[in-house]
């Protein structure tokens, strides 16, 4: 899951380690006027993916971000809006190596005022680079701790390894990276990175119904029909039940998509519930969140006015949980006695 | 436009250029079994958007594919399916050297039941590269021609140079490219190239309305709504009137996208006729063309259950054009009186 927290301890010990992440860059190749790590992807700025990514790995104890003076209330307001952990700003310098040296020094210093404790190991990592995986930071510091930064790694390795050994007196080591850890560049590296995000936030869909010991209930015919159509997504069915927890549970387990199937009453308030559930999981910090709200309707037997109107409310619901990065849908399907279904 | 055809010669005179494509890659770092080449966008196979690139350059007379044996006979239905013109097809070899000998080696000899006319310069294209510009081909096709292959360019270009010279005695020379001439080696690649064409056939937008004289049209209100909130959209409006060259000009200049409003009539056969003209135009072989088609109903006024059965006719003709590679979506709004209008 996107989110999970590591477990793992780099040598199953200890080990004080910490990240420096040059983002003073302007990003001139993307064609953008933003810089790379702050552009947009689903509405959250690049840089954010990365700290994520770092972040969740719980033995990396301090991440460091070097970022220009004119981007350092906007890289604030990041930090907080996306509730990061264990991020330090120092401003960066004209150059990646001066960016690097200032995260190094900050972290090197025994200042008194420092929240910062002194690391064996520094990871650097690009701001750009969002899909790192903990397998190879802990490749990184293994290497790090076991081998330190040889001769060779430091004639051809990258600038980083020098400084390191230079102003932290902190070993490093050139580790091989997987393509995952490509360095978004260039425009169609934004699109490349929104789509394997969405892919990441597609792969569960939970349909949610409004009553729990039914076995006819549509929902499970939704629930089926969703698994024979959609492959490699993990397709779920939960009872809305406030008391139960399997529900919340599937929340925590980061879910992102719901269908919320109605037809035990004719109103809205059962998505309402859903929606507070989700409100107050915080699911939707990082990534959207999709709710499809369902509506059933014999055409030939209600008037569908009245219909309407409590539809009509679900466009004033959408635009509050639009706020909260939820986008809720409404689909109204007429559903005559016959028992064939449409929905447009 | 994407497939608009160039009409620049190289040196402003008639100049023999062919290309070759080595595309008998297995595409072993995508993680997926096609060969990239293969892997669809928007379900057309990779390939055929850079045979499309080359073969809107009307100036390159011959285009040279090296397949394997196993690829033949699917690259034989790409072909026809997608309707590519002044290609041939060859063997390819072991290696992506063999591979281009074999292309060069057809283009060199003169069979009397060969079609292909022996060029002056060879382009050696990779079948992955699908974003290359007539201006980066017009450099090299130039560079080759006036100054040939140099000695730098055979020792430290790529292998293509000196297979040029040696088989097909013909001299190359190394251009530059641009960042958007990269090659699909990733999935993350894949993702990328089908939101750069997404975006592609995404900057227009035709409103087509039943009524032509009739300025209160809400298609006229659409196309200003639409104008306010898309930018980088060109979005123009058109009344269906099949006598009149506007539309069929507009399809001519490759818009993929129509918002057919229905007010002056209940049924569906406006939506019908637009159907019919996109089908005749051939539009749709080589992107998707999308339809959405909108009907008015007062829900207080008229008994939806009649509507109703008209737009169950819209899924029949959305399964019927979908096999054209035609979208059609369609929308009931509900228009009441009192002039509001709300969609769902
Ligand atoms: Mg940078
Ligand atoms: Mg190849």
């Amino acid at each position: 899951s996107p989110q999970s927290a590591a477990r793992t301890e780099p040598g199953g010990h200890s080990l004080a380690v910490a990240a420096v992440l040059p983002a003073g860059g302007c990003g001139e190749r993307m064609g953008v006027p933003t810089p790379k790590q702050f552009c947009p992807i689903l509405e959250r700025p690049l840089i954010s993916y990365t700290l994520q990514a770092l972040e969740r790995v719980c033995w990396i104890k301090d991440i460091v971000v070097a970022v220009t003076g004119e981007n350092m209330e906007v890289m604030k307001s990041i930090i907080q809006k996306y509730q990061h952990k264990r991020i330090s700003l120092v401003e960066a310098g004209v150059t990646r190596h001066r960016s690097i040296f200032s995260g190094l020094k900050a972290l090197a210093e025994d200042q008194l005022n420092s929240k910062l404790s002194k690391p064996e190991v520094v990871i650097i990592h690009d701001a750009v680079r969002p899909f790192v995986e903990e397998d190879v930071l802990l490749k990184v510091v293994t290497a790090a701790k076991e081998h330190g930064c040889t001769d060779y790694d430091l004639e051809f390795g990258t600038e980083c390894l020098q400084l390191a050994l230079k102003y932290c007196r902190t070993k490093a080591k050139l580790v091989e990276g997987s393509p995952d850890l490509w360095k978004v560049t260039y425009k169609r590296d934004l699109y490349a990175a929104e789509s394997i995000i969405k892919e990441i936030i597609s792969q569960e869909i939970c349909v949610v119904m409004d009553s729990k010991e039914d076995n006819k209930h549509v929902g499970h015919l939704l629930e089926e029909v969703l698994k024979s159509e959609l492959n490699h997504v993990k397709v779920t069915s939960e009872a809305l039940c406030l008391a139960g927890r399997h529900l919340q549970q599937i929340i925590l387990d980061q879910c992102y998509n719901f269908v919320c199937v109605n037809v035990m009453t004719s109103d809205f308030q059962e998505t309402q519930k859903l929606l507070s559930m989700l409100e107050e999981s915080n699911l939707s910090i990082l990534y959207p969140v999709v709710v499809v709200s369902v509506h059933f309707l014999d055409f030939k037997l209600v008037p569908p006015s009245q219909k309407m109107e409590n539809l009509m409310q679900i466009k004033e619901f959408s635009k509050k949980v639009k706020e909260r990065n939820i986008l809720l849908y409404g689909l109204l399907i007429s559903y005559p006695q016959v028992g064939k279904m449409f929905i447009f």
